[in-house]
């Protein structure tokens, strides 16, 4: 039972706090119980100091130590899932089932990030042995591996509330990278977050971790946010959100002194391209399928498949798709969304997209007079529009958070490719094909490699698999950094820098780097990859 | 013979171009034979327009592809190796042996990273196994590895006109990444760039590149290298230069529509900390190596030792330290700079450090009236203050480009790390210890691995060895980007980006995500490496 929250700093509940604001219902907006204090600048100040302090200590914590903390909060999480997920529910209107699943999900998240610290995953060690003898100048004995960039800004997504939050991918990914975390907690579940945070609190006491190598710092505004990605100490920031929140922060963490970086998952609309003979094997299964990952979680997925184009329009397979999509989702039951506000914007979102011009909304039609619902209901929308109209108005490719989507026919391949080209970097792309229909020579291939991090087969993006080999990230505008992921292992490398010793005794070195490689990781020894 | 030098643009010399200027002999600032053109705003274009063509094909090229290229290039520098040393030596003053040693790393980088390349060392497959039968949803088939970030800019170095200009370390491993390359050549050796770029056009045509895998641009002004970063088709800058420029760049990038990563390579100081049981043990061999590093090329290295901390001020070691030193900083010839630009700041750095409070010159006195001088000669400094003065005085830490170097005299070691604590990042630090002195729980291991990218233990900073371990690289203001390196195998990771591929039927997929392996490169299979 949440009765009054000041932020964590460090270890302490801090004992005063700014301003004072509610939680709220999702759909309603109404003040749910508890009341949270925004942290004053000095609170942010003093998390600050604390994750610098800690850096020095945390940062040369084992993987196993660091293994050991993960997986110590992850049981805590375990312990108290009832209370989180209760209050996530409230907070959100998430389901309960897919809440459970995404706190089980929070959990093996922060295990396989242990997992990958303990193992050396991102150890990167490269030794170079000396050559005394050398000619004209002696080569010298060169070892390295990556270490932690320093602490480590996390700002908690609104629609994952667990996975992407408090205890989530950012945060794992960067104490598992030997960085301390400051959370600053989305104002959109704040109870949810404090439950969460006090569990990593009380793993950090137990584990004998420095105190500041957890912070969460709550502001219903922008100032602590901005203060934090501004303070010198912080060394890079972790962001889930909207396009112009991230752009907001990347700009921030620019004309900083020392720039930092900024990781920001910001917009995508996830092109869905299905081919001919796709389609004239099997449209109303694609239907079915595209109806469901648009509106799955009322469609407030950053993998949401907003663009669907089809290649081959007015063909009878092609009539058969947009009639079983188009009562699919007239049959979608409104959802209820993460907040009004969130709401308000899909709304505004559809109702530009429809009167862009040659595009038509199928489905439940709009209302002109529709006035955002008082729950914060949202309907599914389907709008449909041709090829040539979409290469025409870029506006179209303008993401809109919630269950809608738009259908571009294209009469030929030729009007897709192009469409494609038009496009901005995105999280995914998708490819539907008949067997055999996608060549091994196809333009698709290569066209698609540049637009998006991860190019999907005869699936849909939603449901992004947390594993080694996802890459959750894609060029600018879907992310601020294409050379990153924030979902899977390689998560922690945006957290890492190289370095190296040279000509060091080696009494003086960690274990990754004796000669005899007790931990038995991967090295790069004189070039060659030896485990 | 350099006559009438254009723009290469894509394979072609362009037929047109800007403003003409001259290259100027290093020192005296006489105009050398030939002339060049500066390039026009539509050459920019058109680079900008082939390199994104050349992109989509090239970032296909094998590993073995791209090493063959960047063999080529290497052999046609060898055989053109006396004309492009003789006319590096007009334009840069640096000595004959010196630039025909830097030829022969320049060609050794060429190699090593199309070695890499061909070895798949920065592959980074993973491989992540499905799992139809996974409840509640089937687990997909993942395969991922790093793919070309597209076109990258290069500005090459005043300070290095081969080995980091138009195919040093930069291009070469952006082009071993994938990357087709445009290189800003310095306007400081636009002949030896010239001849250069000609022997990669050659080996381009030679092994049927798309044309716009390189081009080279000329400009005595900075408008052609603000157009190149700013190009929407440029996805990556490589820069080697001072902080403002390198700051320059790094805003503008910031700044465009989809901001870029810039790899700038900017200043350090490259602290030497010489602790009291060396200086016992050998203060005359320690003055001897750090004059030797100092003034190394007339100072004009990004690694030279500008700040020495002696630990135990006023001891007979000490005292017999700085005896020597400035004896040999006395001793030491005056040299030519690269411009006279160069040494005219060179010369304003020396004095403004002479002039803070506290601060004493050694060896050759300041003539306050002394003018830049006509042969661009700069005189080794040495300049002598305490370390409560130089924490009390942060100009202290700005960098002096040339042979100059301030020792400051620490009472205790706490002074010592107190000065360490106050220092910004830098490209290097170094330890003098005796044999037992630096423990294994000294408090300076932890300190100085926040402030560096590589550290030197009984050495000095110069001669940075090219090698898969090493990091040239720190935090900011040393470089842009800490997480980076700009020497060493490990520098292709910067035009690097992580693509995944779900459920895709293997006959699309590149060999090294085919499940045998063909290539026998490295991969982490479910979480586990393999070779």
């Amino acid at each position: 039972m949440i009765d009054k929250a000041y932020s964590l700093v460090g270890n302490q509940t801090a004992a005063t706090g700014g301003r004072m604001f509610y939680a709220q219902a999702a759909g309603t907006g109404t003040s749910l119980p508890g009341t949270f204090h925004a942290a004053t600048l000095a609170e942010v100040a003093t998390a600050a100091d604390l994750a610098e302090a800690a850096s020095l200590e945390y940062g040369e914590w084992s993987g196993r130590q660091k293994q050991a903390l993960l997986n110590r909060v992850a049981e805590l999480l375990e312990g108290g899932a009832a209370e989180i997920v209760q209050r996530a529910q409230l907070e959100t209107a998430l389901p309960l089932p897919r809440l459970q699943g995404e706190l089980a999900r929070t959990c093996m998240q922060l295990r396989q990030y242990g997992q990958a610290a303990a193992e050396g995953l991102f150890a990167g060690v490269r030794w170079d042995q000396p050559d005394p003898a050398r000619a004209p100048l002696p080569k010298p004995e060169l070892r390295s591996s990556l270490i932690p960039i320093g602490p480590v800004a996390v700002f908690g997504a609104s629609n994952f509330p667990l996975a992407y939050s408090v205890a989530g991918g950012d945060t794992a990914s960067a104490l598992a990278a030997g960085c301390p975390v400051i959370v600053k907690a989305h104002a959109a579940h704040p109870g949810t977050s404090w439950l969460v945070g006090d569990k990593i609190r009380q793993a950090v006491v137990e584990l004998k971790g420095p105190a500041g190598v957890f912070s969460l710092l709550f502001d219903d505004g922008y100032e602590v946010g901005r203060e934090l990605v501004k303070d010198p100490r912080i060394k890079a920031v972790g962001f889930t959100g909207s396009r112009r929140g991230g752009r907001a922060l990347m700009d921030l963490a620019a004309a900083r002194p020392e720039p930092i970086p900024v990781y920001a998952e910001m917009s995508s609309v996830n092109p869905v391209f299905i081919f001919p003979g796709a389609l004239a094997e099997r449209a109303e299964a694609l239907a079915a399928g595209l109806q469901a990952s648009v509106t799955l979680g009322v469609g407030q997925f950053c993998t949401n498949p907003g663009l669907v184009f089809l290649i081959g329009s007015g063909s009878e397979p092609a009539r058969r798709f947009i009639t079983k999509l188009s009562e699919l989702m007239a049959a979608t039951p409104p959802g209820i969304m993460l907040t009004p506000g969130i709401c308000a914007s899909y709304q505004q979102g559809v109702k530009k997209l429809a009167s862009l011009p040659g595009v038509v909304c199928l489905g439940p039609q709009l209302d002109p007079g529709e006035k955002p619902r008082p729950a914060g209901q949202a309907m599914a929308r389907l709008l449909v529009t041709a090829g040539e109209n979409f290469l025409r108005t870029p506006a179209m490719q303008e993401e809109i958070f919630g269950p809608a989507t738009l259908v571009v026919e294209c009469a030929t391949e030729e009007i897709a490719l192009a469409a494609a080209r038009s496009l901005e970097g995105q999280l995914t792309a998708t490819i539907h094909a008949a067997a055999g229909e996608l060549k091994p020579s196809s333009p698709w291939l290569k066209l698609l490699r540049t637009k998006a991090g991860r190019l999907v087969y005869n699936g849909f993006p939603t449901g992004v698999e947390v594993a080694h080999a996802m890459t959750h990230g894609g060029p600018y505008p879907a992310t601020s950094d294409g050379r990153s992921t924030s979902v899977g292992t390689r998560a922690m490398e945006r957290f890492l820098r190289p370095f190296t010793y040279q000509n060091f005794p080696a009494e003086t070195l960690p274990p990754e780097l004796q000669a005899d490689n007790p931990l038995q990781w991967l090295r790069l020894r004189d070039g060659r990859y030896q485990i």
